[in-house]
């Protein structure tokens, strides 16, 4: 039997005002905020976001997860997550799971949330959903992402070239996040879709070593950890069909 | 020479408090707000949204679009609504735009910012990002739309069975918005991808009147505006690849 709820919050892509008012009030309530951390990265650049919102009595609780593949260590590393969850949340107090961006949107917050599901079926879980990445690029760049009957794909750089190809075959407008990853592979498949399209790569938004380039030919050879890459097509003035 | 500045401001999918602090704070400044409508549609859900923070003496005014595709029209009503802001911006006062969810996603901002450039080319203008529906209609319903090298797409009701069908060949995540229209063709493309997807439908969320539907077949012939499907992949507790 758990008592308190499991609030899964997207504090949004990092600038701190694009937290919504909702995140905001329910970080002012939670009694723990759980962060996603590894060995590797175990700075939160979520909870510098949440931090201003804490209410002055809560407690802040690193999660670990380990960057691997190994099965048997990711199950473990998530069970002993869920527990601590399932725990907390016994005790009737309420949590708040920190995600950068959005929880629903590439997060980790979907594992805990099977994995909890299973060891806690009675467990109240709510979700805050947050402001993504590739929208805060698209409206720092002012480049709309899709309109009237064009889609839009996302896909990660961590996908292998194959993968890509296949998404963005029928894609008239892409996201890639994770650009830094597998980048000479992203520049093979995008070139080869040879549409008219305005390539917008943007690194580390908000931040002060920002930096944006306009032009496959522009991008660098290699990208730092936050970058993505906006492929839009080039639209008239009103449009294809009109607003 | 315009002195002020136009803000896009997306406010968020419905839920007053999905907008961001940003939002907030822009539309507390604004002097002049403009809401589109169309004859046909004359009632501004973003301004509900909005009214809460606009400062006292802010000035709401309404941009004429109708609801055609003749091309002389749309220019007409565009070029119409790029003078108007013109001539706010023009006298030193700052105005907001309103979308509902984001400014760059699907939203008519992006006709309004072509015009406008042509215009007034040194115009100052930002965009707010704002939570889409898709966002909230995942969160709503714990349904996390992509995860490690999985991809989303994005597509719109208003596009034919053939695009439809094309965006989607290589989804492993879909959105469908606007899936009042063209239902038929919609099921038809879905039914074909036969893959381990979960289908949920979701109607007016955040409304009273607000509707959810799991499963193809259990979704009705007719669905109201604000409706969308979720066509998301069934995942093992860690993921395909772990977090």
């Amino acid at each position: 039997m758990t008592n308190g709820t499991l609030y899964a919050v997207g504090v949004g892509p990092g600038d701190p005002e694009l937290l919504t008012l909702k995140a905001a009030r329910i970080l002012g309530r939670a009694d723990v905020v759980f962060t996603a951390a590894s060995p590797k990265n175990d700075h939160s650049h979520a909870l510098d976001i949440a931090r201003a919102h804490l209410a002055p009595g809560a407690a802040v609780e690193r999660l670990e997860f380990p960057m691997t593949r190994d099965r048997a260590v990711l199950t473990a590393a998530w069970e002993a997550a869920a527990r601590r969850v399932r725990e907390v949340l016994a005790s009737g107090r309420d949590a708040a799971f920190l995600t950068l961006g959005d929880p629903m949107t590439y997060s980790t917050f979907g594992y805990l949330l099977r994995t909890l599901r299973r060891l806690a079926p009675d467990a109240r879980v709510e979700a805050v959903p947050g402001v993504t990445s590739y929208q805060a690029a698209a409206a720092a760049t002012l480049s709309p992402l899709c309109e009237a009957e064009e889609n839009l794909t996302i896909v990660s750089g961590i996908a292998d070239e194959e993968q890509l190809a296949a998404a963005l075959a029928g894609a008239d407008n892409a996201v890639v996040l994770k650009a830094y990853r597998n980048l000479p592979a992203i520049r093979r498949v995008l070139a080869r879709l040879d549409r008219g399209t305005r390539v917008v790569a943007v690194s580390r938004l908000g931040m002060a070593d920002e930096a944006l380039w306009t032009g496959l030919d522009a991008v660098p050879e290699k990208l730092p950890y936050f970058s993505l890459l906006l492929v839009l097509r080039e639209r008239e003035e009103n449009g294809p069909d009109g607003p």
